[in-house]
């Protein structure tokens, strides 16, 4: 790395997951914009064709004039290749494949448990995490080894587990989290000051907020716009849209889209516990007992939607055919900032900008009264070569409780995981709030779980 | 009080409840047996009448000659007339009726949630605590103000719930809970002594444990007899008993006595979490979800019972009739020890023998990740003018899960009733596992509860 | 206060000491110059005098064209009516005179300590907080009754202490405390850029520091600029100038001006600790047993000065000539940012810019092992209505050793005060580095001291 | 082991240090008096010979009719022989030979610092830590492979980092440091309830006390004997004897033995503080800035005295004539109760008789606002097979001050020995507070003293 003239060129960033079609688009396209930033992408897959693909795809948008960061991708067929050197490194991997999390998500379906996302807590989201964990644990294992001084950053899901498992495996880890969770409850405050103060036009990084809480089920108790407190804002909204919802795109959206909702539940939320949970409601769901959840009727009922797993694995065959499409010429990637933090992180980093954004992080005091390490979602102070929890305070002991279930819960999860401790495993199981369930129907749904994720557990006595 | 020749005479005991039935006579009957002890107990409860026949029931044991402890009895009508100059305070009082009680424990029934105890947790439990906590209060204040120098010892449920009240308004006070429930773990561990290792007439208290968790759902990780570890013995005893279960007294008594259980409960937990739950079976179940208490029928294949309020009120009838017998002369009070701590713990704060037991105390430390000032309960060592918690390390993950979320929820049940914030309590009884119920079903339920409780909650908005 | 168009206007802010030279006119000049803040400035003072005269002063600068924030200035009488719907409270106070600061500089000298500031540790700055803290416990109910929502910001010496008392008597209150000694630290790393690297030009907030510690000892574990550790940078420079000394303005200035120095204590510190120590060389050694402080040859060897009173009684005279010649309209005042970040600090809570800078709070868990509660100086997230503490980590042991010895002594300083306790007050004395006496050679000199200053300690039996 | 009708047989002690003089045959003798323990103590010494005569001399004990309690002596060549299959390591060692201790204790007289003992604290504490803590770390790793659940009782100077370094190196170690430096003060309450109440007879461990600190300079806030509050009764006591001193044995018999004193600084130490300082004059003077050290003349005054090595030496050389003489049968071993807890230690540990007293242990939260992890003295529940601390509360700040500064000294000299790191050493050296010295001067002393002492710094560049 050099530092030329206000830019920083030589960068070299390793790629985990490189054949990913989302997250890896989203940061080729912030780079290609950022013309501050300079070097090479490491594209490593355990699918190397994928990452051949993309590989292609990234060198195509550099090439292209409006793209005023040049980088290199180059695709790498050994992770050791892709770390060696790296001041960077990007984690987004699929852990398993769809087959898995269509047991995942929709077995316990048998059973009367409904899931939305199924990536992050629930029987989906613990199974996910058994798969996961090891997989990290070894990514640590290599980070430590051949790129010890890189900071890391982690895309995938259960995202708080995979950042926990990092830094459990590799104390010394510099790594963080990033999910645009937290953005979306921005981008709702955005359309509250529309809707009641007439105010338009304003960004989501205008609205200040104060995070707290664990990944997709994180709180905030203080907004601000300028010096607008949207606390009482946000209250006239919620009484005014509670009951039919409010679609920040058009209306009925969300009986077309799964990703869509009509905020119901995070109005719901704020109206009872007096802080705005800033998560979509599918992922917000998914850690409360099955209030929301109890049966397909009052899913609908809440005007939000399941994402079935058929649903992605149609996503992800056009994802494919789009990207040999732009690969190709036939179509051209759209170049336009994301909204994601990841190279304005790297930036700040870099000691380009620094700012104050929301990261998981483990706790080292910036959340009161959760056991040091859990990883957990607050702000920090991004700088040169730091990235500092800012001090978040204490969430009200009633919401604390909705919260410390699931960051005791995952601790057991990542313990059970690493020793491939079934019963552990099982004990977690039975403490998620969806698995509402007596004993032995429990222990039934999860032995078939596990069953159906055997090829991912080799070490496992399932 | 003064010291004479290894004899601490002229102490002043305020009993607060003092027409109790219950836990006054099994004072009066220690006091009796402990030559070394002598002085006042003052009597205060607001059934007047019924400190009065107290006072002549205690004089009775008093006044005879096998009652090598001398005190004089006196029923009081004003309670700053039992706290001035009190060197200790005993409470244990009834909150509200049993017509309060009966609502508590069986109007949730209507909504399948069958509760045993309904004293501590549980609808019932957060019911009870609405209607305590500001009797305790209440009771903090005058303490404060007649009595601040006292040691106060609580025998009342909630027990977690007002101890805390008491530390809640008035910090410094000296108070701690005190209970039976891990004595009759030890008592277990007894029986597995002879059933496994032929080892008979054991004691409880020679059966050292080291206590962790909250009252009736306390926890134990160590546990030893001589230099034997018993957590291998036990996990004999409980795979050859957790079946069919164990009674500690006659077969088949549980079905005969609501107050006994085959124990299968707690062997049951053993075997699942690896660490010994030290209450009686019908305390524990009401901390889980409905696991053990989903309908009649699973309670009946736990062999354990519900305790119908009728059945209080019945025995509560019994009691009066023997007390009146007693102070008839019609029939003796049987003069043993009770195996109950009180006694003993005053001895060693007036600095005669000191020793180490279990009791409720705000956490200091003692417990782990369990936030400071929550009420705990762990082994503490007594001794002249002190009660200092010993270090008692930290849950597994999953088993503290379990228990934090009544900690949580306690605190937020105390300030609901401190700040009488129905909403707040509300947000409580959704937070108990056994609320098994949608959001509407269970604002229904909480809404007839407290209109049940009413007369106990003069400054709500019920 | 409104918000109109990016600006804020009718804001109200109290200050009190609000005839002080220096700190109010820095304000003033740092007002006029940004033109999205409006409102009224009350000055009150306990010399009403010098608070017309400032009034005067003030709206003599908000007249000028070029000042683009117009601001009202309003010398009043009465405390309340300067607080009264404040939304700023700023403090600037002398508590007591010049004759009571040369009884606590000077008078230690016949015992053979010497001190250069005595503002804020040593036996000077002992008695000093004595006289202060009373004073700040009155600001601290006042501001409770008459202005509890609104932000103080206070300037005065000793800052840890002041900053304590209104925390202290007021848990609830929204106040740090803001210095610029590590804005010094920040422009030696400027000269340091300039020296080693012969990159001119740069701002000292470009320099980005991890700062930890208490005002006037606080250190910097990390420090950049763009992506530059500078660390090894001021280990090149410190190598080259640590013996002859590197002085920022003239060669030999510090020779005819007593507030500069060869930062020769600093280069020191930093090759003995390797973290570097953040605030001028006459404060630093203030804090550290006599080494460089031994005698006035030792103090000459290092290349810094002794304040004597009298040249500060001079200065002030100087200073109280040139407002009045400003307000005769014979001198104008000079219209330049000062670099102090008090405005930046207002805009930013009133949701202007947020930034991060370093300030004086409670220690909430930013300082590892340091008390709650206790004041720390670290770096803070400025935002719309809040400041919160950015974790800033651990200083190692033997600079944590150095660090905590005056945290505790200030803690002892400040119940002494408060309870105005004597013996106390000598233990704290006695626990002070400088002071390297016997006992009894102590006991006299804080006599003595405590006499000269006793018309500040009018509840104390001195 | 084996628990037979009462008794334990076939403990397997390893004694490294076996060669010891003092504490080797205080543990025979207890052994010898408690007839409920037996089994094999293995003798490890460096100095086989010793080891060897210890062999004789312990089964010479053993083999008497008075001794009830029946253990084997071994001596063994091999350190691995001695841990392995061990219940119990006990350890007191001379780290270095008088000859180091010699240039440790006299050589800064030369500075003019004088010390009284010279084995815990100031520059020959420091220098004796560097010798010791790597041995102590060999220890720790021959612990941890051959004896992982034994439990290990040190008696070696410096208490504190010899203890600390066993923990450092293996955290999952059970040990913990036993001095009789508290018992002395319980010895000197005893005298005071004679001289104050005209109480006789009283034995020290019916004095009880709330211990917090660190070893040899151990506080206690709270004693008391049956129900009397020892606090004023001391005070008397201390108004009466503070100036002319107070002599435990005979009159006058500090100024022949160097062992005793007049206890005036204890007294001293109490009157302005208002805590027990609980250790022998001659140790607590050493902790302190030199109030009490400052030259002969002030030694002298407060009425104790220094050990010089010289009579260390001639001590060493009466004890081997002795030894060989008990062996030879020409003198015969008095056996009596040491008044040391190793044996009562070991018995609760083996589930005998469970007890409170003081030991030194791992900072879990005993002692608030001390750094977890660093040892510190407090009292703890000793149980089969646990140690527990009682949480003994916080020191009052000025005297935590003084206290913490060790604390944090202490941490400072572990690491600079693990890593050996001879600046931070120094650093360390500075911080002492009899280090009153400039830097140079400072620098020179550490200097020759650690050239005396390189032999054993083997790693070190000295």
């Amino acid at each position: 790395m050099k530092y030329v003239n206000g830019r920083i060129e030589e960068i070299k960033i390793a790629y985990i997951g490189g054949g990913s079609r989302n997250w890896a688009w989203v940061l080729m396209g912030d780079l290609a914009l950022e013309g501050r930033l300079s070097g090479t992408v490491r594209l490593y897959d355990i699918d190397y064709a994928a990452a051949c693909e993309n590989m292609d795809f990234g060198n195509k948008i550099s090439a292209r004039t409006d793209a005023v960061g040049k980088w290199k991708y180059e695709a790498v067929e050994d992770i050791v290749e892709a770390l060696d050197g790296a001041n960077f490194i990007v984690i987004s991997i699929l852990p398993g494949t769809f087959e898995e999390m269509r047991s995942d998500v929709h077995l316990p379906e048998e059973y009367g448990i409904y899931q939305t996302v199924g990536d992050t807590v629930g029987p989906a989201g613990l199974v996910r995490a058994l798969r996961t964990i090891p997989i990290y644990a070894g990514f640590a294992e290599m980070i430590k080894k051949y790129a010890p001084e890189a900071w890391v950053i982690n895309y995938t899901n259960p995202m708080t587990l995979c950042t926990r498992t990092l830094y459990a495996v590799y104390p010394e880890i510099k790594a963080f989290g990033c999910c645009h969770g937290v953005f979306e409850g921005q981008d709702l405050l955005c359309h509250v000051l529309k809707e009641i103060c007439g105010i338009e036009g304003v960004r989501r990084n205008e609205i200040k907020t104060n995070v707290l809480g664990i990944n997709h089920f994180t709180w905030i108790d203080q907004a601000s716009y300028k010096n607008m407190d949207l606390f009482p804002v946000y209250r006239e909204f919620a009484n005014r849209y509670a009951v039919e919802g409010y679609e920040m795109n058009e209306k009925g959206a969300w009986e077309k889209n799964v990703f869509e909702s009509a905020n119901r539940v995070t109005m719901d939320l704020f109206r009872r516990y007096g802080v705005m949970a800033f998560s979509a409601d599918r992922h917000l769901v998914e850690f409360l007992p099955p209030w929301y959840l109890k049966d397909p009727d009052t899913i609908r009922s809440w005007k939000f939607r399941q994402t079935p797993v058929d649903l992605r694995i149609e996503n992800g065959r056009k994802c494919d055919e789009y990207r040999r499409r732009v690969i190709a010429g036939k179509e051209e990637f759209k170049l336009k900032e994301s909204g994601e933090d990841g190279v304005r992180q790297i930036k700040a980093l870099l000691g380009l900008d620094d700012f104050v954004t929301n990261v998981n992080m483990p706790n080292v005091g910036q959340m009161e009264d959760i056991p040091l390490g859990c990883v957990v979602e607050t702000n920090a102070s991004f700088r040169m070569n730091s990235v500092r929890p800012v001090f978040a305070g204490r969430l009200p002991d009633d919401v604390q409780n909705l919260v410390v279930r699931h960051v005791y819960n995952q601790e057991t999860i990542l313990k059970a995981a690493l020793t491939r401790d079934k019963e552990l495993a099982f004990r977690a199981f039975l403490n998620d709030p969806l698995v509402n369930l007596g004993i032995k129907e429990a222990r039934e749904l999860f032995e078939r779980m596990l069953k159906n994720t055997e090829k991912y557990l080799p070490e496992w006595k399932v």
